[in-house]
């Protein structure tokens, strides 16, 4: 199934860019646990596209309306469903798009897909609108993780080539307190610079990309599968269900596959009574099992396709070149507002893969 | 499930490294496909250690036989079951790894995960072993594939950091054939550097790791789906099965997050009749969906875990850090032989989405 | 997953009786399928209790909105949701149902399962009130089978141990066309004697059951896959689905066991081009797939649980014995209701394994 | 996927009737439960022919070789595969089944499926002898459930229209060790009537069909899910992979939907500090849940459709009728044998919905 996600959790996600909602069912949940809606509303705050100048001017306001699932603040063993009305519904004339697909976008491959009968609108089904909906879902187990003593965190590792720290967050011992919370960067210094990357992308009606860098820090150890049920598997599975992501590597990753074997391995130790390893290469993850140290990864995002700039496309029904200009509102960078959304969807394969071990 | 694949197939996987057999079981795969043993042969016989400096000295006989599923040379719509009886089973004493867990190694999670019960004679169900049992399978979707069109071909595009070509085989239009057949390499001389990179850290008792490049031609535009079933969350999903992956990335991936929209996005244009974009960015893949360019994509291999330096480790019994010394046959560096498993691994999961699409 | 049901369309039903709404998504569903609303809202109607003096007073109005999946009256390829908001939403104190469990409903063992947290208003989940819910994804399923010349009909075979027909509806050539409008059976005079047995029961403070035949015809053979995949389990799994049913067989089903293999097997014939069977004691399925022979089953209702007599239940606090008597409005029978719900459900098993065929 | 069950668990079947083995995979079973080997075999025994006079003179040595997942006696965590070789492999001319099909059986529906390339040989995939495969899986499911004090039990309820006992087995408190060893029956007498019947079938070149009772103790309060996943559900879903069974129903079943609310319903009472209910009109599910009464079923099975009478089939060649004589080996009554491989299916059904509650 296109949208569903998870193996003791099913997480389904509806909806279009201009439909009347999107929102999701979340099945497979047990009973009894708390649903905190203000912490939830202020976590999707974040995806939120505010005032910031890498940001859409598109206003949504994305509460969450909770159709079932929840009693008196509690889940209530029922699949939870809940939904966002759209605002913003589909208005003008988007079939242009049918025949002139957009450069990066999935506009010519639903058509393909779909004959025709794909809701084109704000690009529909694929559109980054529907990671709103992906927030509630990971939101909640978000929620629900730390009350295990689990936190998950993001930061903006690059934009535009423009690195966080020289060093990253620790990966044996992360503090992810020092991320910001006006722009997820460790270094405010950095998080200047990639601004200006992006307004000057902006300014040329042009976009950039950038990585983002995840931490999951109090998971235990045992969590995970072998093969295709392994942490990287899990969280692959859904990392990639994000729009614009287009890489992916956890702990040392493609950096370590240039060390050798002695530089690579995590040596073990104690620390007290607790077995730790000295680094973290392996991004706490090994045989696709949690081994107690944090999990690691990083996601690279592309530049957003939607550039003012002239491109060249086709028109289909002619079967001719012609260029094409995007008009509308567009992040001129998707990965700030990304950053939450890389945390729901690791929260989500995280509270997956830890119903079935506990 | 941990061992399961796929959605319109679903491969099961079964075995440990000194088990009785290692095997597999097809289910969903239409009557009436040819299956080509000796073609299947072959392609196994790429991953087999064979004579190579760079691989274990193990000997196994990887001949697959079909248990179930096909009669007088085609699938016959049952599910198809083979195995590979392991010559080489387990004798000596393992016991030592449940104490003492090797760095980089699934020993530890395994024995948190299993509480000791687990199989750790060579690594059990967590080993490299496993991939001959991919092989099988993605043998088989590789040969129904090639009769639809479609062809799978991976080479080595970095070992120990030292790259293929300084371009890559072109990404809008790759020729599968220049891909060594010895050694799977496109520029000889960088094979010939690799091989010394491996054969050097061989005679340090270190290992190497790699990149592997992969590219599917053929696939025709509309093949996977939106959001979680999309071709990159298929086939991240799978490739992070196999031991020792701990990169992905499609098209420009990590490179791309650093370009601006302008650069990174791909042009559509006309060849002739046909919609191709003039660049591959994009890897072949738009909002989950082929696109009908080639999907590429690196998989980043850790440095093989087995090296026979002294490392440091832990006993877990008395809480207690201790030297480990490993002996025994390893590879020096996994990613050649490797090679026919990422592409088996691809067809496994571009036929699954394939057989979702018609 | 305990409300998601489906291979290769995926339904996932969600709500609870008094909850904000109940609702649908439906996954997997081809894009360019058209979606008859008022044909749709005839079938809710259907299920929906009217005047009928064997219904509920309880008075909703079941239009459902479509929140996703659906553009200009077609199927865009996206998930399809909808929702029925409940305009009777809890109120009141049920919370004595979490102490005293009504016999023959799902208060004490949701209590047990969900430990306190479960809805109790109106049977939460458990409710009848889903069935709602599935009539939207069946209604739809009915309408796409009935394109390619499906068609499905169920008649109440028995109320209260009154049978319709002496004999049934032709099982090898039945007219759906008999099956009443206004109360479901084929025999008027036995559907007469069937409300007054469930208007005697009604001023008893009583309830009755009752068996739901259904029929399937024009579906193709080859429909439908061996063992778990058949069209039995299929079927099966999905009808168990619906509250109150506590039977199920297909074709002679338990009468058939008592007969002789020469009795029970269908002999195969020519009529005209066409291969049909003489009898169809097999109810149109051979193998768990479809021989092209109308598809046949019983289902059979228990009575309804809730009647007004006292009972005997227990208080889980004092953990003592108590007299129970149930007030509210509550249906008699199901059975009539259920007919459309036992087609609906109907609808998606087989437009599920359709979609696997083709 | 059509032979492959569970949600928890995960029972992959393979084989046909004449190839070279058939066998299991069951993967998600937890490491360090103990596999009782001989146990298993004389499980496996009680389906075995033996030297009844009900039952086909074809000979198997039915043992069950593992492949993988146990280790020393004990499950690993890693997937467990087992086999059994066929030493009855096919030999002879079956491709007259190709155009003249058995009435009664898949030869028919496979050959529009699977378009010719079907296994015909013994029925293939759709061959009885599948069972013993199920009976692997069953058996050890069976073992594990035992240590936590769920017996499963089954005998002959009915055969050729004779029934066990005139009242049932104590469905509130039921003595499964009344049921016979040799022949599955509570009441000796009715079970020679049962032989003699089958006898009689046998000359007359005939078969017989019956009505297997499968009950389940000791099982708590609490497993099965709402809807889908009730346990009504998953105990169909395997049943109705069970080739012959074309009926089923929980508790008072069909009976039952004759009966009024106020003789169906099961009053709750305390026995101790026990909570029960006086009947088991519910069969030990509520609301799709068990509710610690025991789990009671009875499953309808047709006659053999194998038997040595002429009979009328087609030539699918020619698209004319003929007369059709089968030779061979038979069961006169495919019950009796039947009865370990409905424990076996329901204690697959009944331990994965245990693995989804603890």
């Amino acid at each position: 199934m296109s949208s569903t996600y998870g193996e003791n959790l099913k997480l389904s996600i509806f909806g279009q860019s201009h439909g009347a909602a999107i929102g999701i069912v979340l099945d497979g949940i047990p009973a009894g646990l708390p649903v905190d809606t203000a912490a939830l509303q202020a976590f999707l705050d974040r995806r939120a596209p505010g005032n910031a100048a890498y940001a859409t001017s598109r206003r949504e306001n994305d509460q969450p309306e909770f159709l079932a699932g929840v009693v008196d603040g509690y889940t209530c063993g029922a699949p939870i469903a809940a939904i966002i009305p759209n605002t913003n519904t589909r208005s003008g004339d988007y079939n242009n798009l049918k025949d002139c697909p957009r450069p990066g976008h999935a506009d010519f491959t639903a058509q393909v897909k779909y004959g025709g009968y794909q809701d084109v609108a704000g690009g529909g089904h694929f559109s980054g609108r529907l990671t709103a909906a992906l927030c509630i879902a990971g939101g909640l187990c978000k929620q629900w993780l730390e009350q295990k003593g689990v936190s998950i965190g993001a930061h903006l590792s690059a934009i535009a080539g423009i690195e966080d720290l020289p060093v990253l967050l620790d990966p044996v011992n992360p503090d992810l307190s020092r991320i910001g919370k006006d722009f997820p960067v460790v270094n405010p210094e950095a998080g200047l610079k990639m601004q200006a990357a992006i307004a000057s992308a902006k300014e040329d009606g042009d976009s950039v990309g950038g990585i983002i860098e995840c931490m999951v820090t109090g998971l235990p150890a045992g969590i995970g599968d072998p093969m295709f049920g392994g942490l990287e598997s899990r969280i692959a599975q859904i990392i990639y269900g994000i729009p614009a992501v287009k890489g992916l590597d956890f702990g040392s990753g493609f950096y370590g596959s240039a060390l050798r074997g002695s530089e690579n391995n995590d040596a073990f130790a104690m620390a007290g009574k607790d077995i730790i390893t000295t680094t973290n290469n392996a991004g706490g993850i090994l045989g696709g099992i949690s081994n107690g140290m944090p999990v690691v990864f990083r996601v690279a995002m592309k530049p957003t396709p939607s550039i003012s700039k002239p491109q060249q496309s086709i028109s289909l029904s002619e079967r001719s070149e012609r260029t094409l200009e995007i008009t509308g509102r567009h992040d001129p960078c998707i990965a700030p507002r990304a950053v939450p959304v890389v945390e729901a969807a690791t929260a989500v394969a995280i509270f997956d893969a830890w119903l079935a071990s506990f």
